[in-house]
């Protein structure tokens, strides 16, 4: 950010570590408790729940924002992700302020720069073994070592007590969580890294994304498609039918309505997921196999120009963490 | 070491990462200063030698003795490689003690386990890209990735002010430091990431080594070899000529060595590499082309079933952050 003209906002900006750091720093001597969330800016509904989840827990509550150039594959979205940074500031302020925005630059981030193509980078990176290739890695190679690499920066930046990450990317969280035990971190420690539920939208449940900015207005009528082939496929699993059962319907569902869709849609994927391994879930296994242990439904959908995600939990989400529930409603 | 009876010492040991983290906080109170030496044990003097320099500069020092798994191949000497607890503390006290001494489990520093062969290994790791594949990560790939991820581990529950590592692991100490700036670390923060010069035998420079105890004593003899070689090709560099030079007629000397040693001997390499990128020099560079910038002159060789590590820096060593320079001797 320091290139640009920062923002009006009643909220202090730290726009580089350094500045961060010192903000920490004063917060330590009074042994207060620092709540964080990390975004990507575009902030919506979803991103001021964790917000306020975090407001809720702790003393002082900072957000970061800052697209990641490192979880963009060369031909993804880089350049086009929305950046909204003042209406943001607004959202925030809106919902009562946070204490601090954290807004740093890309050379802030990385001292030596980043380039997207991944043969060509250079320098440190943090990788999640086995949980980064399953599911949303199948289709987005490195996305996770991204991930993993800047909230590593991020962690040790903040110190935070405590962290919210949504459902909507539970791969991530439980990746991250992971990670906070394997690198023996204890800002935040792994029980304080908190999943909250997954923010929808209240007519069709389509889950709330930054992606969805890019939808047009006949895109965006299918775009819960994918929902609706989840919770189609987490009925069928709780009538005790198997794995491939709950797939092949789902995936017959989003065929269905892409074919009267009028606008181009691609399942990239709908699978379930272990939650402890992420391994994927064997075709013939059943709800009798897991009784309440969490199972990941997940799914991605291109609706024209846009991937969307989205997933449901099978068995007890409490066995995950995740704060609280939320309402679904059926197909 | 939970499972092991612990030694009688006047020092301090902190068997896991909780108490270490208690240990560390009541420091933090007193806003102390903590130098860090991490080893695998089977100290000599080189590792004093780094823990006096923490000494000096430090309020307090912590020692670390962890024989790290990710960081030996599968057919590598994790088995056979000395631990010597007891000794070493004796050392460490002899010296005058340090403040403690972290001696943690495998199952504390990877709590879901770690296997040594690369392609079953899940969970996280820290890859220090284009510096951990030159040098000696040509010879040993997956090396650096189990010293960084071991690395960051440890300052996560140390939380250092200074740390100091050896000049004789000159690319580690170097991928560290990239390492901490990557990462945004404070604990350390990269410039207080000592290097301090190789401790050598006072008769014939051999590089002081854990390993070097695997050496029979007609290995021992010639183990030296590599040290004079490096010192050779650091003449021919000063004198003018080409970096091809320097390495063959190097590798000449120690074909020469070999030949009558009357032991098995095998030079895995001896190369320049630029101090920054660890990228090879050119075969036609010459001392005209780096001024006092520093190269790294480095080789490693196989006396029997040992593997000899050994380096020299070529220009200025202070332009590395290395501590003080120590004595040569001419081949």
């Amino acid at each position: 950010m320091s290139s640009l003209k920062l923002p009006e906002s009643t909220i202090p900006l730290l726009t580089n570590p350094t500045s961060c750091r010192e903000w920490r720093q004063q917060i330590r001597g009074d042994h207060k408790s620092v709540g964080f969330v990390a975004t990507m800016g575009a902030l919506h509904a979803g991103h001021l729940s964790l917000v306020r989840h975090s407001k809720q827990a702790n003393d002082k509550t900072v957000v970061s924002i800052f697209v990641n150039p490192a979880q963009f594959a060369p031909h993804e979205d880089l350049s086009a992700y929305p950046r909204t940074i003042e209406q943001d500031l607004r959202g925030l302020e809106e919902i009562g302020g946070v204490d601090a925005v954290f807004l740093p630059g890309v050379k802030d981030m990385y001292p030596f720069g980043i380039v997207q193509d991944v043969e060509q980078q250079r320098g440190t990176f943090v990788e999640v073994k086995g949980y980064g290739s399953e599911m949303e890695g199948r289709s987005r190679p490195s996305f996770f070592r991204g991930v993993a690499t800047v909230v590593t920066k991020l962690f040790n930046v903040v110190e935070p007590t405590r962290v919210y990450f949504g459902q909507k990317d539970i791969q991530q969280a439980l990746l991250l969580r992971r990670m906070c035990s394997d690198l023996l971190l204890s800002h935040p420690e792994p029980r304080n890294l908190h999943i909250v539920p997954t923010e929808r939208d209240r007519t069709d449940n389509l889950a709330l994304s930054s992606r969805n900015a890019y939808l047009s207005s006949e895109e965006r009528k299918v775009a819960n498609a994918l929902y609706r082939a989840l919770s189609l496929a987490k009925g069928v699993w709780e009538t005790g039918l198997s794995k491939s059962e709950c797939v092949a319907r789902s995936r017959g569902f989003v065929e269905s309505v892409r074919d009267n869709a009028g606008v181009e849609m691609r399942l990239d994927y709908i699978e379930l997921n272990d939650s402890d391994s992420l391994e994927v879930v064997g075709d013939d296994k059943t709800k009798v196999d897991y009784g309440t242990r969490p199972v990941l439904l997940s799914g991605a959908l291109w609706v024209g120009r846009t991937r969307l995600i989205d997933n449901l939990i099978l068995g007890d989400p409490a066995l995950l963490g995740i704060l609280d529930s939320h309402v679904e409603v059926k197909v």
